[in-house]
């Protein structure tokens, strides 16, 4: 006689997605979790028989995917959501986000944008971010608070700030971030220098001594702008990537932030040292950004993951969204409709976001060993029907709003459409009164 | 003594944005509502003292707009959702969706997709469509029976189908179908030519002379992708636009859906004709088709009218999406951040789409005299906090799950987040049933 085996929950979806393999839907499987990792993923009439858990969750319309990795994000900058909209860069920058941010960015400013960036992140299936903003250590803990994976950047710029004063400021105040977060198993850190343009060889070549010191990521912005490729060729007589790649950063396994001017050269340096690119189509489109190659970088090897960027350029942080914009601004971009198909929009969202991050041991597909970050997809809505494959609902039929369930560890972190998080009643007051401090700083339009 | 003024209805929203005049969001307004029409727009202290309201509706977190204009769609074919997605036009066309029509399509078939679609358009805030599909007499009849408003496409196609045998069994057809539904308020029919490489000279002819006689628009796809140009010099000697204007075409004040591939004398030719541009945005960019040169249409006095396209291109018949995707859109295809902005891309999905279907007497804004066609749209969750500018919220933030109410000649159609249509319970089976049947034309894959 067979005995079962235990395990803490059992989840059975009408489909799974697990990304690994590529390219496959499963039908009337289960995935097995026994502390917060993934046991096994099988047919449910074998999982039936095999295990007896703590937990059962039957989700008869519903598509099981891994948890969705925000490859870049400002999550704080979520209090300027829509605070200056359909402006050219610059003055987007510099009339609106600059003096904003040297008015009112601080520890406290980052801790509440944070919290309410990461509740919407968690309502739309993101269970990772890669963050880039001031005061880290604020950041990791509103991550801690939700209980969501992140990695937080050390950021780093060669001007002063109301959160640091110089280079070795801002660099001295990030690894105090990190050590003081280092038992935390959710977070992690990267150096996160902010663009090159920004940045001084210096710093530059201080922060890949220490990237390789702490075996840290690097997570920077290159190539947004053509503008900003004409100012490094004039300043130092090269393209920034070439300038990067002396300075040995792409040996850091760098984290390409937009990259959308790249030359075909450049997408296969990128790729020979195996770098990844951080795509944020609606970011690039909303700043008239360009249209980044991502189908020659998937020809040519080059690993695309995608990010929502901060919500005063986006203004969701959605990668719902990230993914449908991923996969028709591919098609136009390249003139082919078979690019980057839905299959490949899922595993940009998830593994290889994973995979630049460094974390694909622990994340990124549904598989026996990783942890069990998980997401539901009701595909119940009128909207959604009829359906003929799940993978293409999931990419150019649903929202996020069709999130129902997220877990991550194993832990429920949402539930049948609401966030498991006790003090989320109180944070809209908090940001309403953000909203009044900002609304003197913003356009008068 | 003042005495009130009796009204059916008074909506009471935190926000107003009217459309006309432009570019303006009203605070703490209300719009009265009798027999069907708009009597009133003003501040709420003043309508209360005005008017005495048989209903009141208070909708403290909400933004009021005019009911949206879907100016292209094949409502049927959302039967065909998702059924071939992520391959180019011509095997999509030809392995799957021309395959599947001529096995399946009937008058049962449109009947049942048009319930569908038009449950989804009012979901999402959309009251009007502009639609184009086989057995136009049904399409009227689901449009009927939902109580939404709608021009009907009196589709004309060279080429045998299960509809119609030739050119004059179509218009034939179509002409029947008008008499048929003439006495219904909300429904309007318009010549509807499928594309200069699929309809003749001698039909094209015939269309203009009709539409003339009949005072009817002409609804018709051109200049979509850059073949079918190459394809019109070939075999007439000129490019589509030029042989329609020979024809006669563009003095029926033409729709010209998608209009993708436009030098800047045809945008002028268009306008001086007072044509209108029907842009898909998602549909152009998932095809692969190109992108539309939007903002210079507008620079030149072109009208821009959104559509959705059918759920077979697209996937979503979902006109918040469309206004995002124009405005993205514009902003990358122009270089300019500041090209289509929100008021801009609202007016689009509203006012423009009316003017194009010659209904701007009744609908497409928020005005006294006109038809009450209202759309509430909640800006109450965490995805909208902070709000600094509702019409940027509208376009960029919002999705159409913040639509909460829907009013089409003042008559309530969705009230709290649900459409009111009693059978709304039996379509979903139907078309499950449909979906089995479709199954066999499917692609494998």
């Amino acid at each position: 006689m067979n005995e079962t085996e235990t395990v803490d929950l059992l989840i059975s979806p009408r489909w799974v997605i697990p990304v690994e393999p590529a390219g496959v839907t499963l039908t009337d499987h289960s995935v097995a979790v026994r502390g917060g990792r993934i046991v096994a993923v099988c047919p449910t009439e074998v999982a039936e028989r095999r295990f007896s858990a703590h937990e059962r969750v039957a989700l008869p319309e519903h598509v099981l995917i891994p948890g969705l990795v925000n490859l870049h994000t400002h999550a704080a900058m979520t209090l300027f959501r829509g605070i200056a909209d359909d402006l050219p860069l610059m003055r987007w920058l510099q009339e609106a986000i600059w003096p904003a941010e040297a008015k009112h960015v601080a520890a406290s400013f980052v801790r509440d944008g944070t919290l309410l960036a990461a509740v919407e992140m968690l309502r739309g299936g993101i269970t990772c971010a890669n963050e880039m903003y001031f005061f880290p250590s604020a950041a990791a803990e509103a991550f801690a608070e939700i209980g969501m994976r992140a990695m937080i950047g050390m950021t780093t710029i060669d001007f002063p700030t109301n959160y640091a004063a110089d280079a070795d400021d801002y660099l001295r105040k990030g690894l105090e971030a990190r050590d003081r977060w280092i038992g935390n198993p959710l977070l992690k850190f990267a150096f996160a220098p902010h663009a090159p343009y920004t940045v001084s060889d210096a710093t530059l070549e201080r922060i890949v001594q220490l990237a390789h010191e702490l075996a840290a990521p690097v997570h920077m912005h290159i190539h947004e702008t053509s503008e900003e490729i004409n100012n490094s060729v004039a300043t130092y007589g090269c393209r920034p990537l070439a300038r990067l790649e002396k300075l040995g950063l792409l040996d850091t396994d760098l984290i390409a932030v937009h990259a959308v001017h790249l030359d075909i050269h450049e997408i296969d340096t990128l790729a020979a040292h195996n770098c990844s690119v951080a795509h944020c189509p609606t970011s690039n489109m909303k700043l008239a950004s360009g249209i980044a190659p991502v189908k020659r970088m998937a020809d040519r090897g080059l690993r695309v993951g995608l990010g929502t960027d901060g919500a005063a350029s986006n203004n969701r942080l959605d990668l719902f969204q990230e993914m449908r914009h991923a996969a028709l601004l591919a098609k136009v971009g390249s003139g082919d409709a078979s690019a980057f198909d839905a299959h490949a929009a899922l595993r940009a969202a998830t593994l290889s976001g994973a995979e630049a991050l460094r974390m694909d041991q622990e994340i990124g597909s549904i598989t026996a060993g990783k942890a069990a970050d998980l997401v539901a997809v009701s595909l119940a809505p009128t909207e959604c029907s009829p359906c003929f494959d799940p993978a293409s609902h999931l990419v150019y039929v649903a929202g996020r709003e069709y999130v129902s369930h997220v877990w991550i560890n194993g832990q429920a972190r949402m539930w049948e459409n609401a966030v498991l998080w006790d003090d989320n009643k109180e944070l809209l007051p908090r940001v309403r009164v953000w909203q009044t401090f900002l609304k003197e700083s913003a356009l008068s339009r």
